[in-house]
Order: C-alpha cells, then structure tokens, then sequence
C-alpha cells in the first residue's frame, strides 16, 4: 500500500531526508510532500552574511534546489509559502496554512519527519522591533538588508551578539565600507570558545578596526521620530547608528512538536532516538529543532549548523525509505572567520570539560601554517585540552591565518575515535613545505599537550 | 657513570634524538657527540627545490640550527664535515674521518645511534657523471644548481624523474624561466598515487606548459666536447637541454650499518624494533636509513621523509635518555604540489591494496574546496580505496587546486584509527561557506565510498 510521508520544513534536514527516502522508495511505494513555510527550499542560511558582504553575488546562488527540481527529478511534491500550524499525531493530520491564498487545510500524513529548524533568539529589550533592526535567519533577511545599504547607504552599523553570526556579519558591514561596532554581554567574542582563545579573537577585531563592546548587557534600541533605530543603547553607553544587525544566535524551533505532545529535552530540541524517532510512532524529527548526542561531554546538546542537519536529514530518510541509519552524534565542530582571522573549534573547551565533571589539562601553542621559510607562512595558535589521567583528547581551539582552522577537522576525527594526545602526535601526517613545517601545527600542539599531562601528573 | 652517546649523521633524525635524548640526561649523565660529514646540521632537504626556485630566500633559512646552537644551547657536540667511515660494535668504536683535515680517528661510543639518511639513486646510464647533471639532495646540490642558474643562464632543462622531487624541481625551473621536460619511464606522473590520479597530473602539468614524456626510459646523456651534458637520450628520442636535474628517488643509506653487520630488510631499510633499536645491542637507527611499519599493509615500508625521521628521532632520543616511547609505524602520507596543482595521498593505493591481499573498492568522486557559491571554491578529486567486505577505509588520494592537498590529513587520522568509511561518512567536520561545502569534500567522498562497497557486495 502506497504511504505519505509528510514533511514539516523544506530546508537542509527536510529535503535531505526526503531525497533519500525516495532514494529507498520509490512514488509507488510512497508519496513525499514537503511544507515550507518561507520562499525558497533547500537554501544556504550559513551564506547569507557572505551575500549580504557581497562576497557572494546573488539570493539565486545560495539555494541548492528548487521545489520544480524536487517535483521533476524525484517527484517529491514541495511546497513553499505553506506553514504547518499544528500536528494531530491520533488523527495523522498536519494542519497546513497556505499563506499566499490565506486558506487552511488539513493533510494526512503515514509518516511525518518534523524539520522545522531553529529561530533566532531576539533579545526582550525596549525597541528590538524598530525599523532597521534586523535579523539574518532567512533569504528575505538578507533582501531586507541589503535594501537597507542600498536605500539608505548608511554609515555606521552595530551588530548585536558576538557569535558565529555576529563575527560574519561585522564582516560583511566592514566589506560594504560601513564603520562597525560589535556589542555583546560576554567578557570575550566567540563565546564558544575558551576566554583565552577569545581574547586574541578580540585583538584581532579590533585590529581590523571593529569597535567592540565587550560585557556590555544591550538595553535598549533608541528611535527615531519616525520609528527607526537611531543608537544601541548599553549599560556602556549608547552607540549611534543606522542599522542595527541581530547575531545573539538561535534555540530550536521545537514548538510546533511540543504542542504536539513530543516530548523536548533539556537544551530544548525534540527528542529523538538514534534513527531520528520521536517516542510517538510515525514521528520523525531531524536538524536544528532536535536534540542531538556530545561524544565527549556525553550530554544532549541543541546546535543550528547546516552541516548536521544534512547528516540528520539524511539518516531519517534511509530509514523512511526502508534502510536501516543511526546518527552517531556530534562533537560540537565549528569553524568560522571574522575578516583574515580563522576561527575554529571542536569538542570540549576547558571550561566545558570541567562541567562535563572532566579533569583537564589545557595547552596552548603558537605554531606556523607552512615551513617558517615558505612565503605566506601565517600564525597559527592551537588550544588542546586532554583528560589528566588518561591523556584523552578532549578538545580542541584554532584560531590564526589563512589555513589556520581547517585543521580542526584532524582533531575531530581524533575525537571521534576517542585518541589519546600522545598517540595522535605520532600520526603520519601529511609534509612539505608550502604545506606545514615538518611537525604539523597539530603534532606540535599534541606534543606539548602530551608534556603538560605528563608534567600534570606529577 | 657518565655515558657516550654518538649519533652518525646530524640531519633530522640524529639531532632530534639528540636533543630529546638531552632532556631526559643532564650532560653530567650523558655525552654527546654527532658527526656530520656535511656542512649544516638540522637542515630541511625538503626545502631545497623551494630554494632553487627562487620561492625561499637564502641557504640560511633553510638550516634549523646550527652546531655552535647545539653546543651551547644544550651542550651537544655536533661536528660538520666529519664522516663515520665504519663501524665496529664489537669494540664500540667508530672510524671518523675529519674532511677538512683529512685524518682519520676512532671514537668510543656507549650508545650509537645511526641516522644516515637516504642516498639518491643516480640511474646507471651513459654520461650519469656529466657536468651539467646535478643532484638535489643536499644543500651543497642545491648551490651548485643555483650557480649554474646564475652563470650559465640555461634555457632549457630535463628533469628526470617525475615523482615529489621531480615535480617540484620541475616547479622550480618553471619559475626561474626555463623550458622544462620531465622524463619518466612510468606511464604517469607520481607513480606513488594510481594511474587515474596520475593522468589528471599528467594533464594538468601539459596545462602548465611542462613538457612531459611518459614511458620513457633514459638510455644515456650525450655530452659535449668539454663533456657538458647536451641532451637527455630516451628510447622515444633525445631530449636536447643545457641542464638536466635528477629527481629519480632515494634508497636507504644503510650502507653503513650493514656493513658493520647489521640487519637490512627487504625494503633496504636497516632494521629496528619498535623502540628503533636494532638488533645489536646499545645500537640505535632513526630516519631514512631504516625500514618502518605500514599500519594499513602490516608489511616494512623504507620512507625517505623529514616528519618520519624527526617522529622517529624522538622516539630513539627518550629511550636514549632513559624514557619509554614506541614508533607506531607509518601510513605512507605525502603530499606536494606543482605549480598550482595540489597532490597528496594516504596509506595504500587501488594497486597496492591488491598486492597487499585486500580486496579493494574504489571511488572517484570530483567536488568543491569551499562551498560552490563561495569565491575561490577550487576543484578537488578524491579517490577512496576500501575494503569490499569490512567497509575499512585502506587509502586516500587527493588531486585539486589551493585548499585540497591538506585534506589527506583527516583521512590519515581516520586510517590511523582503522575507521570504516561509513563512519567517516559521519564524523563531525567544521563546515562555513568559505572553507568547505556543507558535506565536506571528505564526507562526500567516504559517502560515495559507502554506496560502492554496498553496490559491490551486491
């Protein structure tokens, strides 16, 4: 008997996960519709800074596949401006909302993958919605300030919240010539990285010419008689500008499930099981409105990044199509860069090793992305932290020039399989001299990680 | 008792065990000598084509540390231009012969370490001995190539050998102007990677203007009447030049130890155990001159390179100073480029896997360095070598433009840790618009390397 598959949310985890089902079944076997609420499936929201810096040239470029392309290539039958509004898990109905016609309509569904992603946290603060505040969640975010520089060709912009998003952003207002100020409540940017690796990051900015604000608590948004942003008001003082940019991150967008009864943990995704179950039969939940499993701290974590939600996507739909997948959790990787600065990061940072109830020993090594004597040669630092006792790798920070964080990834798949420091510092890694010196910035860091246990132990 | 410790040869793996061996034994427990019969210590070989090239400066960059740093730094005694002629573990002596002054001295030792490196291997044909032919092994090659640059103004060059310092040195004449032919008698560039990786070399260096003939043996050099080399001579025709530069690989230097007695392997490599002891007692080898363990062919691999040798160093100078610490073996790792064409490769090739008793399945797969929208994204083609029945990742080889190369890395720490492809398919990379695709050119490719081995078991 042919089965529905009804998916909630176009985008990274929703599509994927419908192209492999149909991978696995075929529109015999079963019928794949997809809702999406916003004007574009499949689309890159991790590009959008880099569209609005200009780095990237156009909307068009940042989406992957158009509804059409679902419709033709795999007959999968995705619909955007359509907003599920409600789940009835008794009856197997979603409750859908057409909003270019304003009418609602029940669908039926055999399955049902919920995809419905995150949504940025907007500070409660006095003027958040005023005109020229604005966020950069979706493509029509990214229209809206564009417009913005161009209509108004302003001349200073304040980015609130010093994260992922806030450091691309203050990237892409430098690149449109804009003077920049960056405010945040954390004593460092990037709070996800250790204070130490965060300092430098904050060296690095301000020697771009960003002014940052650091611990200063945002309290309000000044207007204008006309109702428009004019300062950021902070405990520091206010800080004048044209347009004010919200990077202060995301949570899961998990309320559509919960109002439907599945349950939400505690870092407030759904919850899910290996193959992306929730406890209601039928019920499926993959990407950034899920909950998903640390390797290391051995915690749930909730993370809004593009590259796990594919994976999720992808292992809900092999098992939507038949096929057996697990998803066998995250390390917390990240990477980043805030004009020539590279950031990146993965497992745990030494202040989350202790609250994971690990004992760390953290190292911190200055080392060079190529042979000292090769022309581009940059700088490059690498923070280690490994457990005392056993020397295990727990995690790991790069910040540093060109070429500088990618080498993160060598330590993640370490992570992965659970090495220990001075077994990693003798892996055959890869020489030459346009390429690293002959001890590899990761080797060098593993070393010294591996003399601070040992000179730790005592 | 105060012991003596002499190194035989002063290059990355005798001074690194020297000066680990220093760590662990103050120079009132140990004395050390290191005897170098050229004229640098600590030099970095792998830099010299860069020198030639006009890429690195000077000589002196390229020289770590010099004997007068040794000596007061850490109280090492490294002698340049004194070379060990012989020795006798019987005695537990050595033969030294200074070549400045021409005398010979014979000097006791406690603990030898051998580290004499690797010698080229000089093809034997007519005219081999010719002015005009020159070596790169050394920094003393590398002048003598330089000066012919200099004062011959040569415009035409034959490189013969097409493997990393065929390549590179055809880089090198490249960028100092010349016309430039590689020779090879393999059917492809880099005989290290397979002929499918080869032959995207092959066409990308004819791109670069290289002339390059395949398949094709060296029979002689002519020569001039002052017996300056005038052409290479190949079955396929004769290859007129004013210089021609040897890249034709490099053997063991075990010459030496074997003739004191001790053991060479199959690879030519002298043997050690996993401590690089050899089987005589109080005797050590370290670097080029031994044979080492691949961890994926479980069979001894004899590797001429300086991130080998300085593991390997490390681990024979803390068991010198009274440590404990074990070479893990190798994956077979390297990496170069020529001009703008990247190249590296990890553990066994398609053809090696068969000659090591696998049963492999490969996967090419062509994809992007950054996300495709993102400025700069570089092509990259991954070839993946899996075992059919066990899904177990055998090997990696990576071919493509800026950004690719260092890739190999993540697919070294995964083969390290004897991961299957389809965990890698999983593991949690970094992943931003400007350093990757949202699937990692990795993750991709351990994704289709997943889909291979099922289609193959049927």
């Amino acid at each position: 008997m042919r089965q529905r598959l009804v998916v909630v949310g176009g985008d990274a985890a929703g599509m994927s996960a419908a192209s492999q089902a149909r991978r696995g079944r075929g529109p015999d076997e079963l019928e794949i519709v997809a809702f999406e609420r916003g004007a574009a499936t499949s689309y890159s929201a991790c590009g959008i800074p880099y569209w609005i810096g200009g780095v990237v040239e156009d909307r068009e470029s940042l989406i992957a596949r158009h509804p059409e392309e679902f419709r033709e290539r795999q007959d999968i039958d995705a619909r955007i401006h359509h907003e599920v509004v409600a789940i009835d898990t008794t009856s197997r109905t979603v409750t859908v909302r057409d909003l270019v016609a304003g009418r609602e309509r029940d669908e039926s569904y055999d399955q049902l993958l919920i995809a419905t992603g995150a949504t940025p946290l907007r500070p409660p603060i006095p003027g958040i919605d005023a005109e020229g505040v604005l966020g950069v969640q979706t493509l029509d975010d990214g229209e809206r300030v564009l417009a913005e520089l161009q209509e108004r060709q302003p001349r200073t912009a304040v980015v609130i919240g010093a994260g992922y998003i806030g450091l691309e952003m203050a990237e892409a207002m430098i690149q449109r010539g804009l003077e920049v100020h960056v405010v945040t409540r954390d004593a460092c940017p990037m709070a996800t990285v250790d204070a130490d690796i965060g300092e430098r990051i904050a060296a690095a900015m301000r020697g771009m010419g960003i002014h940052l604000h650091l611990g200063a608590e945002v309290e309000s948004i000044r207007t204008d008689a006309q109702g428009r942003v004019e300062a950021v008001v902070t405990a520091d003082g206010d800080l004048a500008c044209d347009l004010a940019v919200l990077g202060t991150g995301a949570r899961p967008f998990s309320d559509l499930g919960a109002e439907a009864g599945l349950p939400v943990g505690t870092s407030g995704g759904l919850v899910v099981d290996r193959r992306m179950r929730t406890p209601v039969e039928d019920v499926w939940a993959a990407g950034d409105c899920v909950e998903t499993f640390h390797r290391v701290s051995q915690r749930p974590v909730a993370i809004a990044l593009g590259t796990i939600a594919n994976k999720q996507g992808r292992v809900a739909g092999i098992n939507l199509g038949g096929g057996y997948a697990t998803f066998p959790g995250v390390l917390g990787t990240a990477v980043t860069k805030v004009c020539g600065l590279e950031i990146a990061r993965t497992g745990l940072g030494e202040s989350e090793a202790h609250e994971a109830g690990f004992d760390p020993v953290t190292t911190v090594v200055e080392s060079s992305t190529r042979a000292g004597y090769y022309p581009g040669a940059g700088r490059i630092t690498m923070k280690v932290i490994a457990e005392r006792d056993t020397a295990r790798l727990l995690g790991a920070q790069v910040v540093g020039d060109e070429g500088a964080a990618k080498r993160i990834d060598v330590f993640a798949v370490a992570l992965w399989n659970g090495m220990a420091v001075d077994d990693l510092l003798n892996v055959d890694l890869s020489y030459a001299p346009p390429f690293s010196p002959v001890w590899d910035p990761v080797l060098i860091a593993a070393r010294k990680a591996t003399q601070a246990v040992e000179a730790a132990r005592g």
